[in-house]
């Protein structure tokens, strides 16, 4: 496995793979990986002959209030988990490789993937994920590109981007991984102090109560979010952003619920902003 | 020679180059085509394997006010004139091919690029140049693209857009072809009466006579711009939009001029919105 900072290196790296005809696979990441992470490399490894792994911390998707500086880093940890996992290569670019001193072009997405949810509070935050994923598939040039379904939003923003922009990639998402106790994996679980951590599984529980009125027949976007909402709101710890439905095909906030939906929450514990969802189907 | 109107049949007609490994051109264009546009296809014949000329007159790169609807259209004859060139291939989508309904993502590029000049009075003109030739990069995937110098300033965006987003193709920019009197070949001459088109011969003029005051040693910005002005202020038919000084490399304004530098032109005559440009080296 190689460790690459520079593009043009990274893009020599590939050519001779990309002259075979063998098929490439971007794990775009923000480091400190975790299982979640790994679940995507080893899809990737599994269905291509080539895997990339990028450890990119992008200053452009924070805004200036959020934890851009002390986000966790651990480039020797990852390289070890990334190696493990058999990756070919990591991609771990510095931020003037990327953004290079008079930089200024943007990818805007604009629709109701953009509106509401996480970037109510963020408004420039959607442009910095679409930008920096647009800049990892020139550099990179993959036929698969892997996202977690966890970050739900981001991948409907991709999806939309790589479809306006007619990007010939496929678009791999991939199921969320859970602790054991049901706490959607992330890298900012690491800010959780002990009890936050414990106060964090709130989240999936208020999301199952959600699914489980669905389940019941409950066809009222208004009454399940109440109900998520009064699950969550039992937890002092907890401090709600939002409590969000919206339908997986178009990312429209629907008022009576049909077809795939996804149940979506955001909450800070303490210092760490965490983000979780379930998809139901309506029967 | 193939018309192709629809984004993945003209990625499928693509790939089996691509897996050859044959070298492909993009010769954008909205048709009309005009000995300056057959340049562009001769130099891309000269130079690849493949050769695509696209054919698309881009909504989003007009404002309301402007000629989108009226915009001249030919495609039989551009086909004739694409198929002597020995183009392979016509990309002629329709509008609702490139931009389907609930459309929403942009490329936006911020610099000295779209500042001034044909942006000042056309706010949203150069994201939707940088958005259809992202898109239009997309779908065809070449290793060179050929530009006019004409359009100097779209040059510039796109070289800046490829460059920030490290799209990985060549840009080739091609001298202005002009006609034997010297006014730049464009598709909106058609729209010149008679002595509208005798008047526009002015714009050349008074740009050799800025070239020869900086071959003279004039090295003031605003002289050398107050000099052009004065020529087009002698011709009543000419109602002119800009002149403007820009350095090639960066494309920002000098007060003082040295290195490559762009002296650039709009006016309108009666119909006709009309750009020119002569690049000087200042020694």
């Amino acid at each position: 496995m190689q460790i690459i900072e520079s593009i043009t290196e990274m893009q020599k790296a590939l050519e001779p793979y990309c002259a075979a005809g063998k098929s490439i696979a971007l794990v775009p990441t923000m480091g400190y990986l975790h299982a979640g992470h790994m679940s995507l490399v080893k899809r990737a490894r599994a269905e291509n002959d080539v895997v990339v792994l990028s450890i990119f911390v992008n200053p452009t998707q924070f805004s200036p209030a959020e934890d851009f500086e002390g986000y966790p880093r651990d480039l020797a940890h990852d390289a070890g988990l990334a190696k493990r996992a058999r990756a070919d290569f990591i991609f771990a670019p510095e931020v003037d490789e990327m953004y290079p001193n008079g930089y200024g072009t943007f990818v805007e997405v604009d629709g109701p993937e953009t509106q509401g949810m996480c970037a109510a509070g963020r408004p420039s935050h959607f442009r910095g994920v679409a930008t920096v994923v647009e800049k990892l598939l020139d550099i990179v040039g993959p036929d698969r590109i892997y996202f977690g379904q966890k970050d739900a939003q981001q991948l409907a923003v991709v999806r939309k981007m790589v479809k306006d922009l007619n990007i010939p990639v496929e678009i791999v998402g991939c199921p969320i991984v859970r602790e054991p106790d049901g706490l959607a994996m992330s890298s900012r679980n690491v800010y959780l102090r002990p009890d936050e951590r414990q106060a964090a599984t709130i989240l999936y529980v208020a999301l199952k109560r959600g699914a489980a009125l669905v389940e019941h027949g409950e066809k009222s976007s208004a009454r399940i979010i109440e109900a998520v909402k009064r699950v969550i709101s039992g937890e002092p710890l907890a401090d709600l952003e939002y409590v969000e439905i919206r339908e997986v095909a178009g990312f429209t906030a629907p008022k009576t619920i049909s077809g795939e939906i996804m149940i979506a929450v955001a909450a800070r514990f303490g210092r760490a902003r965490l983000i979780d969802n379930v998809i139901v189907n309506v029967e």
